[in-house]
């Protein structure tokens, strides 16, 4: 029962991203007509660069002006590939004001503002799915939102940015520091010339707000969520966390708290153990934890970023949009309805792993130890290494809130006895 | 906007799922109606049993007659957890005839006659989810169905079997025989007291054939999948196994063939190198790995069977057709439209690893390559050991068509030298 007049599809941008969908949609049409029903057809590509020549896209399809192509009124989706605020969330509202539905890979404006595209998609009954704004093609927009629409997530946990992954895995296998492993991403091309919003966490931590809202259903932006970089890791950092059976991580931490009445969500480097199914994600591959009451424990794999991969991404989108279209109904809108509030950082439970530099003599770690009691955070492990007057102290906690142990770190630095606090890192995954 | 008319659920089969499903629903009813943008309710529960005490579910929704149930044509949703082939094919496309749709966990049904399951949905214009079929509560039909839409699947690889895993990681780590490994996995409840289904691969072949269909858009059944079950694997083998770097996994894999004309699938156990993301999927933990053309390499991982994780996929498909009734369309039906045919075990390309008992003297390594050279297989190593007059051959060979493998085994049989054929392995995952 194939319909013969074609969806039409609008493109805004053509980049990497961008060339590659507009590639696989006429190079595989014949597939993904047969999967939804009706053929599609790219009937606009907006670009900035209109003199700049596109492989395989007839010049008659391009465009500079991408108001114009949204609202031309005869286009069933938008795919709109060309990232931060504006103008796309302007052109993504006025796409569904002119009957398109609107499939986005942009991460930002989704972490930013995604309320008002949920908002406007639902003011006019079309679709808003965006499966490639994190995690590249692993499928876990859709698993969150529909997969696991019957259970009840508590807790995920993931790898979801490639950059600063191959960074970490770098320093960890052949034990460089941070400047140099972060040039050979660069010249390898997994960092950016601007490595900032990867190696500052704001890339994670956009995809941790749009994950721990579709986890959560409630409303999560980024200034939500906790952010710490990966620059000040060092190779010390492994080598304590060797000695611990761990590697170290960038991980988007979204948690459900304990009581249920609140969430959190984080991104920050965390030594997590070997044994941990996160440990062995290597190079600029993603991974994320998902653990749910019924399903348990679930963890989805692959690659992070790249044309190709979130081009799949986009067109899985594209094809799903497109059969609602033919269906005459929507996809799943926004779902916030537990309204459940943001907490501080200072509420999150978790374990700090903590190097000292103290004075090498007797009572420094009573000295130490009564600060941790003072501040009610329990040690698990001390390590001490002396040497010429000056000596070293590894502690590891328990779980304490998160209040509590920089309140205790706090009070460290002002003991005489404590010349100075090496690294301070947070303990996850157990 | 909150429907208040509930969407009524019929549920056949009151076992360790279908309980699981029930308390579900009762406990998390809020969430669900939430979700779904209208109250479900448990309009009743077909048992074999009657007079089981059943927490939870008052006694005037048991009935023994589930044609009765699914007849009475107010039920929007009828969620099959019984298994089997009859009664459950003739009460699902019952179902389908009084309008309502199905969600069902039967793989050993949709194996094997999901065509007319499939048929009876789409003559109604209802839908038919089963995400619990394979790999229990992790995503795998959505995101192969869904997400990967608008990609092209070439690979389908995965431990689909959490009992034979178990018993495979048992006797990798402690180095147990099969049988001991088999009594601990009894004595834990993670084999059945006929583990028949689980250890011959019949479990493991019916999954198969559903991820090919569905991944290659295709007609594959039960009987198109090969199968060899992992009885016979032994402690000697998990020993040269390690002497490559390999562990032994029972996979279902499921290709397209290099030409793409033609896809296979298979079930038996296979050598895989420990690097490979596969060999570290512990217990009775499931772990798919999907290659697609433009996602790369994809893996889901988690909990591959029990009561909440099978009921969580049971009830993410619940949420998602009473979407699609409130919505009055359909999720995505049967997509078979490629018609690749299946091919036999004989054309798989993949390579083996032999282990001979020989004569030990001389001339006998040239006899045996060249029956390898006669059937065109080419040896990629080779390691031979001997004392007293015995020696022992272990041939691991390059890619080369099944058919030319079990050729060469064959033939080697009826050397004079060649006194058995230890053990035969093929191996994946490279």
């Amino acid at each position: 029962m194939m319909r013969t007049r074609p969806l039409k599809v609008a493109l805004l941008g053509c980049g990497v991203v961008g060339s590659e969908v507009a590639r696989i949609m006429t190079t595989h049409a014949d597939d993904l007509a047969a999967r939804i029903g009706a053929p599609v057809e790219l009937a606009g590509v907006a670009v900035r660069r209109p003199s700049k020549v596109r492989e395989g896209i007839p010049a008659e399809l391009i465009t500079t002006d991408a108001t114009a192509l949204v609202k031309r009124g005869d286009i069933d989706v938008v795919v709109e590939v060309i990232g931060g605020i504006e103008p796309a969330r302007t052109l993504i509202t006025t796409a569904f004001e002119h009957g398109a539905s609107v499939v986005s890979a942009n991460k930002a404006l989704l972490a930013e503002d995604g309320a008002t595209l949920y908002a406007a998609a639902e003011e006019h009954g079309r679709d808003l799915y965006f499966e490639a704004a994190v995690a590249g093609a692993i499928p876990l927009i859709r698993p969150l939102r529909e997969s696991l629409a019957g259970d009840k997530i508590n807790r995920v946990m993931g790898i979801v940015n490639g950059t600063t992954n191959f960074i970490l895995d770098a320093m960890d296998t052949s034990g460089a520091g941070y400047s140099e492993a972060l040039d050979e991403a660069t010249a390898l091309g997994y960092a950016e010339a601007d490595p900032t919003a990867d190696v500052e966490g704001f890339d994670a931590a956009a995809k941790a707000a749009i994950l721990a809202g579709i986890a959560f259903h409630t409303r999560v932006r980024l200034d939500d969520v906790y952010r710490e970089g990966m620059t000040e890791v060092t190779s010390a950092d492994f080598a304590s966390a060797k000695r611990m059976g761990c590697t170290i991580k960038l991980l988007a931490i979204c948690e459900r708290a304990a009581d249920g009445e609140s969430v959190t969500a984080r991104v920050h480097p965390a030594m997590i153990p070997l044994s941990h199914p996160l440990a062995s994600v290597r190079e600029a591959y993603n991974a994320v934890f998902v653990e749910a009451e019924a399903a348990g424990q679930l963890m989805f794999y692959g690659p992070g970023a790249g044309g190709s991969p979130t081009a799949s991404a986009v067109l899985g989108d594209l094809v799903a949009v497109c059969r609602n279209k033919l269906n005459e109904a929507t996809g799943p809108g926004e779902s916030a309805y537990t309204q459940l509030p943001v907490s501080p950082m200072g509420d999150v439970v978790t374990r700090y792993h903590i190097s000292l530099d103290v004075a090498d003599k007797p009572g420094v770690l009573a000295q130490v130890a009564t600060v941790f009691a003072e501040h009610g955070v329990s040690i698990d492990t001390v390590r001490q290494q002396g040497k010429d007057g000056e000596a070293s102290l590894v502690v590891v906690t328990h779980r304490a809130p998160d209040a509590a142990l920089s309140g205790t770190v706090e009070a460290l630095r002002k003991l005489d006895t404590v010349r100075g606090v090496a690294s301070i890192m947070r303990v996850e995954g157990e």
